[in-house]
């Protein structure tokens, strides 16, 4: 005789969609048509935008050294603000709302400030926030608590993508939908090649090479974890019209695909320096000698070619590095030099990694052997290559970007209408 | 064989004591000259100056009627960024500092979100963070938290001066220094006096009176607390050099104080408005009939006297009400015209409210009546008086003000160098 559970429903809404009242009172309309449909809903907010840069920027001027933990207390008072202001704008219009802090979820992490992992989320206190007063949550993104210190954590940049999802997981919610100011992920970046499609649907794995190409829709961890807890996951725009929003890009695992494509997006990313030492001595640890010293430096290496050189006691080997970290690579591999033993080091910063991904590699042959020869006919020189199971990736300079992009748009079927 | 327990001290900072990262570097140097004098301390602060009123702004945007639960959990962020910043700023000139939250410590509070009061303080956190970590608390002030909630509440405006004594009284400092942008508490205001003096002592009692009678040093509240718990507490300026900085003004018990004058300080307030109700039927429960419906509509009533009017059976009410409340409360009083049964109702908005301050008034009779002969001497006319032990007041019009300050300030010898 019970009354049926309701189901559930996480709503994310990114920085430019809460930047000041009004786009706030709009968020407050999107909610309500969710909680007319039948739902209760968690709301996941982040900063209005600016805010945490200013946050930041305060901490750095307070010392170029700051810690991590006071870094962490400061920048997650900007959803601290969003969440009550949202509360208060949706009881302004009739629906039950109230606040929550990570810490008065509370949002278990670890201790790693600034950049925090979530350990434990326990939904109870929502859900009964939901049942015994049918009360909107609406919830500061990106805040977590380290539980033995009782300190205040942040999730990192984006980290309010992975509150949301997170959530959806701890409420089992029936989707998580992430708002934001595009509509959606589409095949490429619309800027480049106009006849980008919206997707709509990508899988989890193909979301997660996009989101690390730079496909800034989504955080990547937000699209491992709702991966991991199968999560279906949409993309969609907050300046839809309240009371007629587009679906948007679901994100789901690939069972759900029914018409797989083999390629899926191009994607590309202009964060990307080559580094290339010529000429390294072929013996056992080379490897180690070179990457070692950089990932202690916190530099994160992206692709690595070996090659053997011309004569057979030598080797190259390329590498790719974040542009932000390119002068600080090469100053340590210089310093290194007689330690590593190589002729000479060459660094290029004008380079660009295009990338194809797709699950429908998996069981196609000679998918990027195409688009090594669809690139060669256009002039455009490969600097290097990698591919995984899902994706592959060039590098190539970056004045030909865009011819790249639409060549392996077109050249995979993309651009049809 | 225990090393001697060292002292400890409060020390708040105010909002444009803090109001920018300059500002905040000087109240670090503030306070490494204690912590280089030996104390544990526990600093204070309030939010950056004009951020509450930011905060609230917004709140009031997003509705005119908030949830105060909600504002409590906005405008608790403004001193969470500070102390977060004041932490950072300590550790960059080599002072150990982490910033705590009301909530972290915890400062539990009853739930009058927007202006809670503190039920309990367990100062056992921070004393743990001296004595095990040897850090420089550094207390976001305004904020606490309901337990049963688990909601964050605010202390209400000038809430940190009270949070500083709170802690104080747990913690046991030796003392609690708050500092403003005035170097002390003056004898009466400045700029009506330029010969009013800083006082080295005030008594706490004495200190109340000034406080709510509009010499807003310090919040009415915090000085009771002090009282309470005999904490002796300075009043002095974070504009001095940090290096040699002026002692400011104490306060303290009357026990404290050696040399006692009978009057301490003149104060006035222009925030009163007058309302006299001639003729009203002089009959049992006739006080009641007028000042509940004020009670019941929050209308806070000051001075009242009753004066019998020339027939015997009916007599004039005269009181003070805030300006603010001024016309709604002529309003209510209107429409209760028949059930109080008065003949006229008369009102009066540019009137001031002088008061002597002094508990040497306790030991000297006809302090008053000297000070009524002065102001007839130069022709105010006096509408209203009321007396306590330790002050009189009177109420005149206000373009009387400067001439009755400086007159009751040379009448009891505050003039003098």
């Amino acid at each position: 005789m019970s009354a049926p559970m309701k189901k559930s429903l996480v709503m994310k809404f990114g920085g430019t969609s809460v930047a000041n009242l009004d786009r706030i009172r709009n968020v407050a309309q999107h909610v309500k048509r969710e909680v007319e449909a039948g739902y209760d809903v968690a709301v996941v907010v982040s900063a209005m935008s600016g805010k945490t840069n200013e946050l930041v920027a305060w901490c750095k001027d307070a010392s170029a050294l700051y810690d991590m933990r006071e870094y962490d207390a400061v920048v997650a008072s900007g959803e601290q603000v969003t969440s009550g202001l949202l509360a208060i704008a949706l009881q302004n219009i009739g629906i039950k709302a109230r606040s929550w802090q990570g810490w008065q979820i509370p949002i278990l992490t670890d201790d790693a400030h600034g950049s925090a992992r979530i350990l434990e989320l326990d939904g109870s206190r929502l859900m009964d926030s939901f049942s015994t007063r049918g009360e909107v949550a609406v919830i500061a993104g990106f805040q977590g608590i380290h539980e033995a210190t009782g300190r205040l954590t942040t999730l990192g940049r984006g980290g309010s993508d992975t509150s949301a999802v997170a959530i959806a997981a701890g409420i089992g919610a029936e989707r998580c939908d992430i708002y934001t100011d595009v509509d959606g992920v589409y095949t490429t970046d619309p800027r480049i090649v106009p006849k980008a499609k919206r997707l709509e649907k990508v899988a989890f794995e193909e979301m997660l090479e996009m989101a690390s190409m730079g496909a800034k829709v989504l955080q990547v961890r937000s699209v491992e974890l709702a991966m991991t807890h199968r999560v279906p996951t949409y993309v969609r725009s907050s300046f839809d019209d309240p009371a007629d929003p587009k679906p948007g890009t679901l994100i789901c695992g690939e069972e759900d695909i029914v018409e797989q494509q083999i390629i899926t997006g191009i994607a590309y990313s202009k964060d990307e320096a080559q580094i290339t030492l010529r000429r390294v001595a072929d013996k056992p640890g080379i490897a180690a000698a070179i990457f070692v010293p950089l990932a202690d430096a916190n530099i994160n290496v992206d692709m690595i070619i070996q090659v053997v050189s011309d004569d057979t006691t030598t080797t190259d080997i390329t590498f790719t590095v974040p542009t932000a970290d390119f002068e600080r690579a090469k100053t340590i591999l210089e310093g290194l030099r007689s330690t590593i033993g190589y002729a000479t080091l060459q660094g290029a910063n004008d380079v660009v990694k295009v990338s194809a991904i797709g699950v429908g590699m998996r069981s196609h042959a000679g998918v990027a052997a195409r688009a090594f020869k669809s690139l060669a006919d256009k002039g455009i020189n490969i600097r290097a290559i990698t591919t995984s199971e899902i994706k592959f990736s060039v590098l190539i300079d970056s004045a030909y970007t865009e011819l790249a992009v639409r060549t392996l748009h077109s050249l995979y079927g993309l651009d049809q209408a």
